[in-house]
């Protein structure tokens, strides 16, 4: 790695992140003594209890290493080996996890769909339902609809959107699956609260990403369909995904909830991308590909400064040909997004 | 939980230990800005190169967060799903992982068999091979071999007979696993290198504990073979096992190995162990299941006496009618040891 | 193949018979122009109609290509990729369908026991019930029995024997399964109905063989339990066996229990099994392993005598190292009964 | 049915289609006496040095009961469970097998896009190869293309497509398959030798149908690279596709390629298609969907015009809202082509 690099904001990723002091603290707290595995500690039992508070109703929560284990053990939960899974084309169970929904589910089958700013649309599901070969044996069965809030692009959906999807969905007898692997960033942008944003809109399952915005390795599934919870907890199992000293994984979970900590986290990353997203905006030879109502940002830009921002070690992701992405965190600053900003212009203007 | 068993000792099982301050405090010591995520951090290139030195031969390591993960995805990596994978009738992969092997392999048959005081003989699975139906396609082909070091029952393979196992196994082309969850137990028994109780002995792959033995979440799988690399790490990027902040991860680890902290951590839990079976086996009525040759305890009581025992409060687990079980850790101390063995003895003695 | 082998009776498997005269006879005759595909034609809906006469209850019938996949399929549709099945440790499940089972289910377990006379044992299977570790996330949970009628040793289960654990299984509800590929032989045995053999001694699922005993490529999968139905045709469908012309399958199936054929071809393979057996019986050095119910003959040898029989060129399978198994069929007759009797005489003399 | 349906030409599938005598004389002829099982009878053997014959080279032979057995299972032998299959969003893999390919690979991806006249495209195919994500542990990997010849819509590969398509995927290391459901029909076609249009133009594992086209229950599976027969035949074991009585099915391969037989069987299938496809085209209203190159035609009408023929009672199938399906098989006739012709021409005029 050169040595100027070092010194750039780093917007690759919100995976880049360190652990927020307080999630680390946390664990910290915990470790005394002995305690009860497998989630029979104290802190887990807790976790239930504070979740449940934090979304209004009773939820079942099960802490997993990764988005992807969330994702895909979600999925199984509610998906038959000969079931199907509606989600938008750029949904990240689809471009980006190894397969591991057909994997978890013993080989469902996702249909994926287009849909305007990356988010699914519920007209366009309608349709595809009416269209999806209701008891047809050779057809992939329709089992659930997997949405991402906020999206893999930054965009977030309404809640009358999430809410009619929720309708659709239901009155088919699917399961609707939220994708938060930035669900603070989008539950921050809306100022909503956890219940609109999942159960009241029709959500049955989520998962709940921690990791990006601040926690050390946890994200958890949060499952409002009590229905759904045995098939989970023993394929968790099987899955290697049962932590044997579960209260550092509730521990994190606990302390991002704290007093708002996970919106307060959420704010400054969201704040951060939006001074970016519009600063980029007004760039000549910028154009955003995507609103920016989270914390990314997609620009498109011709390749040359593509080329040109790249040679300057500043850190940052690919889309395709001439596009780029940044990823602003909790730890990021206005600041850091000022340099990014005259970064860009100084490559688009041939620097 | 009545007031009382508070203060008694837990050794109930070894995944009740806190964290050893040590690798928090490697935790901690990591949490500095951003850092690259999933694994191509400074940390864990640290990891490879620090683990291949222990080993004395280049390895491959990834963590996982469980035992469970660590087995199954190490089977899956060397198992066909038409393969078969022998292990002693009490492998935990065969009586306690949800048939998590049986789920990542895609259907392989564990086949079982006996073996004093719970390890795999050498001839017993010399004739079983022999005897495997070669090629015969309604037969599960022999694809592995999984021991556990040491074993469920806390004895110790030694090393001869690793090695006796290695050499069947090789000639017949199979691969051979070490189920470690209590690696360093067993290595702190045997006194002789890592290299030599595992690639020496013709070990192709590990699943090296640490979680049981003073880590938070940090199992790992460790590869000797390479060509069982890359199939394995698309398995653990499906299995949503691919850490986003592998840092934390890294960290825990390299703490764990450095300066021997586990070699001292693990030799902690077995003195404890030696102590209380000796202590037990003195006991009229008390007989030891299996010699005590790492961190677990097995003795059978007189069923009373098992009652009056659960009734103080005391924490253990129960196999079968007449057998308990002590597990001791690294922050377990003689005196706990001793007030265990005087609890048993008032209650078989009818207290 | 040596000449002398073509002229000595062909005792080495019910595998090796031709198809029964009606049988073909009933393939041509339907062999008239177009009909509906995927079992939507006349013969197909005659199929179910016919078999729930036969059975006295409303059954859904299948037609498979085999009895591996007629058991897998089965069991997959009422065993959860977390579940398990109980089996005899002989059950051909188990022993030679090449983890079938494990495949179709996702991984289930089978957890297999020994038993006299190869029959699962109803106190046995009580107690492995009753320690199933019910709810403990890292057990696989019992979902269903599975039992062989004939079994793999010929022998035969009485109806209250199969009552028995039937009722065992469903004050559990587990489902129960039996693989039936010598159904007829079992029937022709007990001289009972087919109901009383199955679901009114609490089978819910049947694997039927019909290719053993003079079908072509026909066993079907015949359900009792309406509720699997969905499950399994769907299960069907992905797996590659719904078939296009399913009126060929529909026509061997209907032919074989018009006017009892099924019974009157089975009690033929009987009577010649019953006079090998008593014949074999006889002789000094010879002794049965399992009764004779069925039509399976399996006789323990010196193993120096069972080289002398091979060198004749007598087509027979060994089991283990001084078992031999003969089968007879429908096409069998007692003149080869008594030639094969004098060729074991002649061998187990010292010829 | 109403009666007047019996007797109008039956277009709706090749599926509904009777046994061509030839084939079924030849079931007949190999019922005598015993024969060895599982493949080992004489004729069997027969099947894979006359299948080697007829593509000059050596070939393993595999029958199977479905197309999708042939397809899913030829995919599993060659595509890991984080592997990619390419294919056409049409092909009958990806839309109407149930996801079978996803369930027997363990859970792979397939990879569908478009292409003209629902054939792959090559510069398509090649984009997408060089933009796979290879070694991203989060993509599935290439492993295979899947072509199917004839197409879904009765469209045919020239030569050249093929070996350009065969090119590309070995530059990658990519297995090549063809579903071959309608093989005969685009050899015929072609005019060529059945090697010219498989393994001489890249293709690895052929699907060679023969039930649509005059088998009764017997499409085989075809293998060009003998690297991949092993891990097929032990899939196809534990599938249940591993018949008992195997010789009633080489027979029915044996005879369909006798003589040429298949082709005679195709050609007169393509013939019918072709006057059917002609007649149609040149009606006012009517417009064919793709060109008639096999035996399949789609034609696009008004919808009232197809309710009003749905109402006559000619049976055919639908696709989407204004396109119907013909298809013709080895025993349809030009009367029959003219037949629906005027029927299509009477409900498109208004009747």
């Amino acid at each position: 790695m050169p040595e100027a690099t070092r010194t750039l904001p780093n917007f690759r990723s919100d995976n880049v992140a360190p652990v927020a002091p307080e999630i680390l603290q946390a664990i910290a707290d915990v470790n005394r003594g002995a305690a009860a595995s497998y989630g029979d500690d104290d802190y887990s039992a807790l976790l239930n209890r504070r979740f449940s508070a934090l979304f209004e109703t009773d939820v079942s929560v099960f802490p997993v290493p990764t988005g992807t284990a969330a994702n895909a053990l979600s999925l199984a939960s509610c998906v038959r080996p000969y079931g199907a899974v509606y989600c938008h084309e750029e949904a990240h169970i689809h471009t980006a996890e190894g397969a591991a929904t057909e994997a978890f589910t013993g080989g469902a089958k996702l249909l994926a769909m287009p849909g305007q700013h990356f988010r699914l649309e519920p007209p366009m599901l309608r349709e595809a339902l009416a269209a999806a070969g209701w008891g047809i044996r050779n057809r992939a069965q329709p089992d659930a609809v997997s949405i991402t809030q906020a999206s893999e692009y930054g965009t977030v959906y309404p809640l009358a959107a999430i809410a009619e999807i929720g309708a659709i969905a239901h009155e088919r007898n699917l399961s609707v699956h939220m994708d938060g692997a930035r669900f603070a960033n989008a539950l921050a942008r809306l100022g909503c609260s956890p219940a609109d944003m999942t159960w009241r809109a029709g959500v049955d399952i989520l998962s709940f990403g921690a990791t990006k915005n601040g926690a050390m390795s946890a994200d958890a599934i949060v499952v409002f369909d009590q229905g759904l919870v045995e098939s989970l907890s023993y394929r968790l199992r099987r899955a290697g995904l049962t932590w044997l000293k579960m209260r550092y994984l509730s521990a994190q979970l606990l302390a991002y909830v704290e007093d708002g900590l996970y919106l307060r986290l959420a704010t400054k990353a969201n704040t951060v991308a939006a001074r970016l997203g519009a600063g980029l905006a007004a760039l000549p030879g910028v154009r955003l590909v995507a609103p920016v109502e989270a914390n990314l940002v997609f620009a498109s830009l011709p390749v040359p400064a593509i080329n040109r921002l790249a040679a300057t070690g500043l850190p940052f992701a690919r889309r395709g040909q001439d596009v780029i992405r940044f990823v602003t965190r909790f730890d990021s600053s206005e600041q850091e997004a000022d340099e990014v900003i005259a970064l860009v212009r100084d490559a688009t203007t041939g620097g």
